[in-house]
């Protein structure tokens, strides 16, 4: 193995509870494993953490400095439209702040974002250009090199 | 699929192509896909996208606001330490900047932080107590539900 994949995602949040129980709305499936001061839940082939903010700061060794944008987002891509609907419905009734509901963007596809209770934000898309396997996972088409 | 999973990851940047050129020295493979605004490379399950931070940031109908510490950290585990140490020099020889070198940590693991070239934060980790299949994806053990 190579280190050019992801094998987690962690994201600094207020209540780690509270986030669990987003996450776990959405599909997402809490580890045993973790403990008060995290979480760690499995979804397709990434397993997402959840940690307070500060904490995350400081095992990176960097300023909690006062969020803006950060720049990050993370997409789920689903095989059709009415998918991506579903999805973001669920999203918000489990209490996410919609930013931009579904819709045909110029790109062919169909996306959505919406932020979760910390202002993490998430992409819902269908891609008609980028397989998916059965996990959720991209296959990029046209490998240059 | 339900949409627990995390198809593809964005990342702002200052310089599209500065950015391949990292992602390529750590072994990310550039798609044909994607034009001048926007590069998609693969790796393991995951496609990362990197996208001007202003346009990601208008993607996501969000302020371009100043960046402060995301609270999103990326993690590559690895299957051992020495496996570790060779990654995060290959980033530090790539041009990232190093916020916490490669050490053994309290939770009984081995990790490091660095930035890639627009402060985005990744952590390359052996964890002994999260299995890894050979895509670098993790299996937590012990799901509870």
């Amino acid at each position: 193995m190579n280190g050019a994949h992801i094998s987690l995602v962690s994201l600094g949040v207020a209540d780690i509870e509270r986030s669990v129980r987003f996450y776990e709305a959405l599909g997402w499936v809490r580890s045993g494993t973790g403990d008060e001061s995290v979480a760690f839940l499995q979804g397709g082939n990434i397993a997402l953490g959840l940690i307070g903010r500060a904490a995350l700061a400081e095992d990176a060794n960097v300023d909690d400095s006062a969020a803006g944008f950060s720049a990050v987002t993370l997409a789920v891509n689903l095989p059709s439209e009415a998918d991506v609907d579903e999805h973001f419905q669920k999203a918000l009734a489990a209490g996410a702040a919609g930013r931009k509901p579904p819709q045909k963007v110029f790109w062919g596809g169909y996306s959505g974002y919406f932020a979760d209770p910390d202002g993490h934000l998430w992409e819902v898309a269908h891609n008609p250009f980028f397989p998916l396997d059965d996990t959720g996972a991209i296959r990029l088409p046209g490998e240059t090199e």
